[in-house]
């Protein structure tokens, strides 16, 4: 079935490349749209490919006859010096160096730390990725703000030597109230991609739950725990093409995996411009650099754009296209509390969680529909901007995640009712700044500060977290480091 | 009538031109002031007449005995050429460089961009007499800052492929539930001038409002709709002299013109500081460059100003010249509920609009006397300082303007009742940096923007925008971009 | 009695002088302290004498035995071209610079302008003396924030082409519902000092109100007003020497002032730190600039300040020199409504108004015991830090000065109740920014903006400006230009 | 018993030292941990060892037979030469240059000013440590922002020329209502440490209260005082290891101390980073300066820090070191009301206040059980963070401390309720920066401060400070110098 194809042969779709594909009937089903495959059509697209998507990515979505075969190395190799020697740009001179200097771990004190290495030593564009969240950011920032507004009432004369932070989550053990929150496209910022936090998790006794998009397959992850019973949830989100999801729900069934987070929230990507915005940046600080090395003296011969080239844009919707941007084409628009649910239910006997929800009202109905749990969560500020900050919804709801960076948040929520917190962005960041042991300090951090923060409260069992612990202030603390 | 006139005769009058005119007994009745003309008075008015008046204005303004006959243009090259070979100034020199490097409008996202291309290419004294509000600018700000204590309740796990943004107003279809309120003076951003808008609104199914100052003429702007239907709105600036202001609804009228918006907030101009400012402002950046070639070592030669020069002030009223500071002088101080409504409703059979209505005791009142809408606006920030948000006085009125710079910002003024909501600076923007395709963007990116918080907020429907899907909170959330 | 001194004799007292005074016995009276009068003891003191006192200080306060005689001048003309040949500071240089490409007064545009003028032709311990407030200026800058809380209702459709904003102040007719605070040490501004306000004033229809400490003598004042009817107010500091207030009074009365401010929020000064840190902030400049030509290098050899020297410090308060630290040694610390009050009514036949007053509980006191107003005011944040802004306490009490830089703010004090509105700092920038042209300049700036806020506002009397029409407002605005 | 010791002896152990000490029993008694010891194991700890503990701590902490001898010194003066000679680092070069160009004391005119002089001229270190606050430091800037919203009502017309502001602290008399609150390691700021607190207190007449930790022995500081009736009060950190602390209140009553402060917010340390984090910076700063001399260039020489060192990190706790993170791994983290209080009771007669109460409840339940008093502290935010300030949980409790930094900050206190108030922080920056003339100064600064605000409030005793005196503020005042 799969016969050599000559460079040649390549050739007339552009450029070389290891294996070739017949992509023309998957187009329509690639969850980031057709757009971004065409781009790379007929093109070497391992580059881009890789960090991704999981290794079996291919053998799982296209048929065999699509594998049209391998190639023909010859030339290959000159193809790839002449890459290498291309010139590096701005951006990659800048990572290249910060990795040379990154701080050793044991300088890594808090989680913002963490963020700070990480977004030294990512390209541009994924942390661009990472750190999107929608409009404005006035929701990613908010969530983290509300935190601020939350004091403490610490007690006295305790004793505090014994400390147990542990609880179970969904029935599961869990070494603090914490979990990993489910974010895609780990391979961006490490190349051993989520299995470096499937790891960690292990390690420290925490569970993950793993993205729909992961950019490692469900198995590598599975594969990768440190013992059997270690637990894996899943992220879902739920394909316009049913069956797809049923499969992919099957597989992790099988795979060992132990809940299903739903997701409510994201049907389609909100509009993180963050990340749409990174690949013009690029542009603009290479064209500076240009610019720098031939200056003004030219700027006069430069033409001036047409202005009727800027009437010569067509009709329609706005185009986009980002590294998440294009994500999400094949997301389910029409999911409901009437079929989606009972469809789930059928699909899975796993427990079910909706991660989303953000009002009361839905919180509500959530219990009444009799789901397993409910994660109270704006998608870290990246989905609908000005939707209030988890924290300002919980008083009587269960798991939460968005905006924490501390310790004292985690108590915060587990005082006003939250069961744990979930992190999401935080352990991209730790694998994309040290790998695995960088998921490890994570955990580590927040352990000192959980239990830390306990004891300085006199508290010394998560149960002893009660409301009249803190108090909402009706002030906006001033926050230095924003 | 019109004899030829030789240079010198007109030289007599201080420097040549292409048209001879007599202005004289004109003079009281210019809407920007004698003072303004009486400064060009025997020199050629072309650069400074055209990107403010409409074609016709002399049309239709000066009798014809007054059009005293065209020039003889012996001589008119050479002043043509030495003008053209004077020193740029820096700010010409900023603005042709600014286009030469502007940014393709595909990078543009947010109305913010496009804005920011507007200032960039603009020269310094357009972009601040579009720009520029009342004294400190505080109102202006508010205006959008007051979105930001608005947030959602976004509900989840409801159907949403299927959005409709569309809605009417005053009975006439409009794509979204936005339209283009009046701003004057388009030809100063773009040599298309407000024709640009007019066929944007068209391409892009929304609704037009046309200032009474526009610089496009009225005819101009009723021959470039997109086909017969599409409607136009006229914003009236009611003049001290009836007639004048008459003849123009009959006009508007007879070209077709679908409603009449009387400005009921700015009889005369507010303090527009940055306006006013701006040639001081290029006086100074001028100075500076001389100075820096030919530095402080004269310093003490400098001349100290004789305190007896600041004591010839004249007596009287401070008198200030800017582009919108001039403007505006032929205004009727003395409308009133109990004259100009009944004037305004005898002379024409249109819908009539109040706009500028700023506090509910004058809503009451519109509502009282039987208006078809009102505009709740305080004119961008441009007349009175410290003049409430509209959105914070929107509860239960009509339409709205001001502060407007999202989709979002549209749902929130929709949610608490809004009908519709104008824009008006940004298009101005969008055509100063690409003319009809700015402006088409502008509406995309709009398009875009509620097509997305709909669905993101769980609705299909402008009726499914209630006021349960909006909460102010009590604190001010931190605008990283203000 | 004035014998002829030698420079030989008064150089036994250090330099040469143009008078020679005795001026032991004065030493405890002296309002300024004896600390600075000792410090120029046998020098010449003429410099730093004459921008702080009025012509007759000498004649007024010194009987005439203790003046010594003239001067020989043998040697004078050496001693003034070597002084004026000495190196110029550069604060000096800073100064002379800024007075050469001083703005023309037809470029300002707003008392923030006027202030930003002053601040660059004034030298820096000028401008820190009248800036100045107490400790960390929270009350100077609250006092300012204060009115930007208060937003406006402006009314629409109501005719307004005929303004008139005149009132009366205790009587007297005033063109607008402003008046000049009392301010002292005007000649540090400019060289005619308070004269400048006097004849501004007068052109512009407006009250001042005198210091008992102008450097202007009260009969100079007096003989400056543009026609005996111009109105002037004494603001009275009572001296802890009754009769010294006593003659005062007396003097005031016979030049025809018209009415007495007795400040009772200011028996001693405050601490006003920007004011005495100015002579440490001078030393510091002209040590940098020694440094930057002879750096570090040498560094290593400049001598630790032995630990020792540290220790001497004498033992007892704090003694503090300044511009005001120095002033009001002579303040009567136990003024009290019992005695006080009596005395100055038996004293004076002229209205009696209490400046400075600051809480609601001694308004009522002030209005039971009978003054003829009150001036609601905290000393433009000069004394009691964390004094309330007036404006915040305003709501039902008379005058009212502090924190206003527009005539909206003007406005909204009337609002709330104010009748007239004072102005303390801005008439000393305007005097010296620009001199009399100044201060007209900032009449008619206020006034400008009194006459376009009441027609904004849909008001053409100060009757019309009522408390329905303001509304304070539950959030801090932006304000960019603090 | 103490044999000489050959320096080739000591240099098994890795360098020589003056004398020679056994610590290996001694190792999990040290207050600052075992890791710390260990570091400086076999080498010359002096340096780091002298200005943290007073001179008797061997004496009193080692048994007389692990002093195992003094040094030969062959070959010491070349090794001390050595380290003479070894390049200053930057952060010495800064300190030494900020010494030589120190404002003189008398330019100190506030506590500000005078923490300005601290911070340039200790090391980053000792900065670090005195500076530090818990986590992100909200709560040490709340405890001052929370003075700024606390205005006065300022009363006029009252005598003020005799003020008084002593008062008694436990019955001892004390010349103004602030004391001096512990802080430990005072050696680190200056030579002699707390003793120049001693003095500078029985100077000015205010009261110290002396930390468990303190640098100087508590035998010096008692010899110290200005005569035998001056007061000092003693904090406690109470002990794992209870006869450790009885002996030392057996010590301190004998030596005359004067009142117990038991520490209640403090059994272990708060994440201080800044502290924490100080050694990383100046390696950081380091690593710059040889940067900056050999550019780029090789950059792409530095080899990337492989993955897998990463992944090296220990299992286990983070293990932190700094000054302050170190210390306090002796403190019983088993204290409570039933078991701690009696004992106390039991083991001293002096009176006991409580020290870091936070909240109502805890302090309703001392008085319950009847202490001296209590003293409401967050320990100046260094530890729980978002601690609620003491001033806004203050109505009804005795003493307080954190956040002051003005005579105001005392006033408004007292009008609360306050008994006097503590300084902690304040003292220690006097000591580094002057001495004990800076400590002299301090109170100085602070009497004028309160009795120049007491005259401005109308008052003459501190019982005149009422809570109607003060208002809470329903905002944020701008503070332009946090």
């Amino acid at each position: 079935m799969a016969r050599v194809w000559s460079l040649s042969e390549v050739a007339r779709h552009n450029s070389p490349s290891d294996r070739v594909y017949d992509v023309t009937e998957f187009l329509p089903e690639h969850p980031g749209g057709a757009k971004i495959i065409l781009k790379y059509a007929g093109r070497d697209a391992t580059a881009a490919y890789e960090p991704i998507h999981p290794k079996d990515a291919l053998e799982k979505n296209l048929s065999p006859e699509k594998h049209l075969g391998s190639i023909d190395s010859t030339g290959a190799r000159e193809l790839k010096e002449e890459q290498a020697s291309r010139k590096k740009t701005q951006d990659e001179i800048r990572v290249e160096r910060a990795k040379a200097i990154k701080r050793p771990i044991n300088h890594i004190l808090s989680l913002q730390d963490m963020e700070n290495v990480a977004r030294e030593v990512l390209s541009h564009k994924t942390w661009a990725f990472y750190r999107s969240a929608a409009d404005d950011e006035i929701t990613y920032n908010e969530n983290r703000l509300a935190f601020s507004r939350f004091f403490f009432h610490p007690r006295v004369l305790r004793p505090i030597s014994n400390v147990d932070p542990s609880t179970t989550i969904l029935g599961f053990p869990s070494s603090l109230p914490i979990f990993v929150s489910a974010a895609s496209l780990g391979k961006l910022g490490h190349p051993l991609g989520e299995v470096n936090i499937t790891r960690g998790a292990g390690r420290t006794g925490i569970i993950q739950m793993v993205s729909t998009y992961s950019s490692c397959s469900h198995a590598e992850i599975a594969a990768a725990r440190v013992n059997a019973s270690q637990p894996l949830f899943l992220q879902l989100y739920k394909d316009k093409n049913s069956p797809v999801s049923e499969k992919l729900l099957r597989d992790v069934e099988g795979l060992g995996y132990n809940a299903i987070f739903l997701t409510v929230d994201a049907p389609l990507n909100g509009n993180r411009e963050r990340d749409l915005r990174a690949p013009f940046e690029l542009e603009e600080q290479e064209r500076l650099v240009e610019e720098a090395k031939n200056p003004m003296g030219n700027a006069g011969e430069m033409p001036e754009r047409p202005e009727d080239a800027d009437n010569t844009l067509v009709e329609g919707e706005l185009v986009l296209i980002g590294t998440s941007g294009g994500l999400r084409t094949t997301g389910d628009l029409d999911q409901s509390w009437e079929v989606t649910l009972p469809w789930l239910r059928r699909t899975t006997k796993l427990p079910i969680v909706l991660k989303g929800i953000q009002t009361v009202a839905d919180a509500v109905k959530a219990v009444e529909v009799g789901v397993d749990g409910i994660l109270l969560s704006n998608h870290g500020g990246r989905q609908m901007e000005y939707s209030l900050p988890p924290l300002e919804v919980l008083y009587r709801i269960l798991y939460i995640d968005g905006g924490v960076h501390r310790g004292t948040d985690v108590l915060k929520a587990l005082c006003l009712g939250a069961k744990a917190v979930g992190l999401g962005r935080a352990f991209h960041f730790a694998l994309s700044a040290y790998g695995e042991a960088g998921v490890v300090q994570t955990v580590r951090i927040l352990q000192r500060e959980i239990i830390l923060g306990m004891r300085l409260l006199g508290a010394t069992r998560l149960s002893d977290l009660t409301p009249e612990m803190v108090e909402r202030v009706d002030w906006q603390p001033f926050l230095s480091k924003l």
